[in-house]
């Protein structure tokens, strides 16, 4: 590790609500080394996040002080240093300037990065930690445009000048869950193959009838009933029925355009198929664009000397 | 009991999910006599659904031998006799001529009525029970129109000559209870007396943004979040969008209609008060519709002497 560290500038840590990733990276953006734990903030014992934190980057800072930039829920108020949130659109420049600075208990100056809000007809928005990532991919060469975050809470984001202008959060991991695992809709389910086909019939219902969601989730419900598809097929149906409707309202605003998919494994590909039903082309960021987004924000700061 | 028994000319049982109900009726439809227990068929002890109707009307026919006619989830396949589903649009004589018949362990004839069944885009809906209770409704003079029966899985129906045209169900009674019961949004409820102001400010967020609804579900966290609404009406907002939605696709075939709100107690009100703020007006069913449901159907299957 000593040979990596010498070159290195800034660690930059990505702790969310399940998982904690810590990146070391040198003075031109790239990561030197990469540690990942289950240690997001709901699995700290005794939320002794302070703890946590030197378990996990000690080996990279008893040597060299290095500059710490921490962004996701850890700044939310189960967090460990809770955050306010600049309002979009805002950029890295405006996230640099309202850094908030702390010191662990072992004297390591770490700051924090604010979340980000937006509002929509009076209702606010939040997210933290997918603008360092939206802001480090801009920053890689995919630039502006269209970004999904698929998740329990996915993030559509619309990103101009490397900033970002507005986003919206859907509901529709967990709205997943929570139907399959406590509605009558999971009770005609059986587990298996992902079935593409069930999953695209359900991809076409959610973008047709997006307006009709309360209604057309019945159909989760009918479908197997009546044989129109299979039990094995029903989890996807309704998988593609809300990934669709997402579709249809989050793409609402590109008209010939191309959509960023952020996130690998058997998520993105299903938001990539579905985004090819509903006629939209799509690319996938690479993975180290939230170490990429720390260094620019850094950056912006003037924390790397 | 023996002297109302005296004019009895028929036995209707709305046997649902969770409530059995049974009615003792004369030969011009009124309802002389009336039993309601938690028997419905969910808890009904080792599914003897045999024992459990002599228990509850044994006393009405062990003298007379009446005829018998039974509506709802009894006729589902997890129920006693299941029965198919009639095609909208259908009305009483179409429910008459395809009664199945059953004897019980004791001898007494049993009509079951079948469910009725609607196609839209190719995906079924079903009811069971519902349209018994709509078929009765129509007969006491509320005729034709829109009939909404708020529930776990809330059905909108369109009434033509006394018969169900068509009809939608949604789920957003079940739903409201899983979001509430098993994601982040019930997190930020707090228990409490109706709030009629955040119902409000839900109904008018799903009546204008049911297309979004994955997305305007996740205010459900970020206004008690941002002081907006306070956590005691959090609930009751996330009820108010709900069943704005639902209004906002059931009565999208509404001009300048009237609209009648099947049951009673709290959902109902909610029901009036929705309706109201989406500029439609309402009137309530009166509570024996399904009786008159099962007579009318009886009347025409030929079953009164």
């Amino acid at each position: 590790m000593n040979s990596v560290a010498s070159d290195a500038a800034l660690i930059g840590l990505d702790w969310g609500t399940s998982s904690l990733r810590a990146f070391l990276i040198n003075s031109d953006g790239d990561i030197l080394d990469e540690v990942s734990t289950s240690q997001g903030i709901m699995n700290v014992k005794g939320r002794d996040f302070d703890a946590a934190f030197h378990d996990l980057i000690g080996a990279w800072v008893d040597e060299t002080p290095l500059p710490v930039i921490a962004s996701g829920m850890i700044t939310s108020r189960n967090g460990w240093v809770e955050t306010p949130y600049v309002q979009v659109p805002a950029g890295k420049n405006d996230l640099a300037k309202v850094l908030v600075p702390f010191k662990s208990s072992k004297g390591i100056s770490i700051q924090f990065v604010t979340g980000m809000t937006a509002e929509h007809d009076g209702a606010p928005d939040v997210m933290r930690g997918e603008e360092t990532q939206i802001i480090g991919a801009a920053a890689m060469g995919l630039g502006d445009g269209i970004y999904v975050l698929p998740g329990t809470h996915s993030k559509w984001l619309v990103v101009k000048d490397g900033g970002i202008e507005d986003y919206k959060t859907y509901m529709t991991g967990e709205l997943f869950a929570a139907l399959k695992g406590h509605t009558i809709l999971g009770t005609l389910m059986k587990d298996g193959e992902f079935s593409e086909e069930g999953f695209r019939i359900g991809v076409n219902e959610g973008l047709s009838a997006a307006g009709d969601l309360l209604n057309t989730l019945f159909h989760v419900r009918t479908m197997p009933l009546f044989e129109k598809i299979s039990a094995e097929m029903a989890a996807d149906y309704l998988s593609g029925m809300l990934i669709g409707a997402e579709i249809s309202s989050g793409s609402s605003d590109i008209e010939a355009g191309q959509v960023t998919i952020v996130g690998r494994g058997d998520l993105a590909d299903r938001y990539e198929i579905a985004l090819s039903v509903a006629g939209h082309s799509s690319r996938r960021a690479p993975s180290n664009i939230c170490a990429r987004g720390h260094f620019e924000i850094a950056k912006s700061a003037g924390l790397l000397s």
